[in-house]
């Protein structure tokens, strides 16, 4: 069993799409994260589902939950709105980080190996054009690995 | 909006539950992640599917994708298999780390911050005790906070 029996057709979103409509997108879509293509179609960056939520939580409230706690009820509760047509561009991290990307011949194991340590529940699985061709995701391949 | 109105119940799994169990609650009931209980009913620990998933490959796998790739592909299907009855708490990984878990009181923005900090889409609550409430995901959040 290899990528390539396991993937499956994925949303993407663009660079210039807002936070606000990549959050709608995971959560209207229930999908474990985000693939973001750049110009070409190719995989610029995944985002886990948590890492679409950091893009919209303002730099001083992730690292430290006391500032978190400090923002009132009401402001907290439009922090999402609070972004108003911010780009995933721009609310993007610039640190580099290993990327959930490989290729349609990774076993299970690999694509496991590869979850656990990006945190990633979503592969995305590219040929060697780096053209994105589907994405496993984490559900995926426990379906798939349980029923061996 | 406060972490009490978003928690709903979620299943727990305890500290002697098989890694292979785990596994499958996770993809029967398409769960985030998990909360391991100790003995008196407290969280003991929050794992993100991926880190149900970590619980699962071999350590030597972990930190070098080369060398999940020399695991030809039958053993790499069985990687789930081969576990043979081990537990959660065997597979744990001893170095401590920031729990996902807060109190009912948390707001939107604390949770998501949590949640982005954490990589988890799952946040235990607990009361003053540390008796688990519920729990909060990634999808209750956003879909609650894109509808304000």
């Amino acid at each position: 069993m290899r990528a390539r029996d396991l993937l499956a057709d994925f949303p993407t979103v663009a660079l210039d799409t807002s936070v606000v409509d990549a959050a709608r997108m995971l959560a209207d879509q229930d999908l474990p994260g985000l693939i973001v293509v750049d110009d070409t179609g190719s995989p610029f960056t995944i985002l886990p589902g948590t890492q679409v939520l950091r893009l919209a939580v303002p730099g001083y409230c992730q690292d430290d939950p006391a500032l978190a706690r400090v923002v009132d009820e009401p402001h907290a509760d439009a922090f999402l709105q609070a972004l108003d047509g911010r780009t995933v561009r721009e609310a993007l991290p610039r640190q580099p980080r290993e990327l959930p990307v490989t290729d349609p011949e990774a076993t299970v194991l690999e694509l496991a190996a590869l979850m656990a340590r990006t945190h990633s529940p979503l592969v995305a699985v590219v040929d060697g054009d780096r053209r994105l061709v589907g994405a496993v995701t984490l559900q995926a391949l426990l379906d798939r690995v349980l029923a061996v």
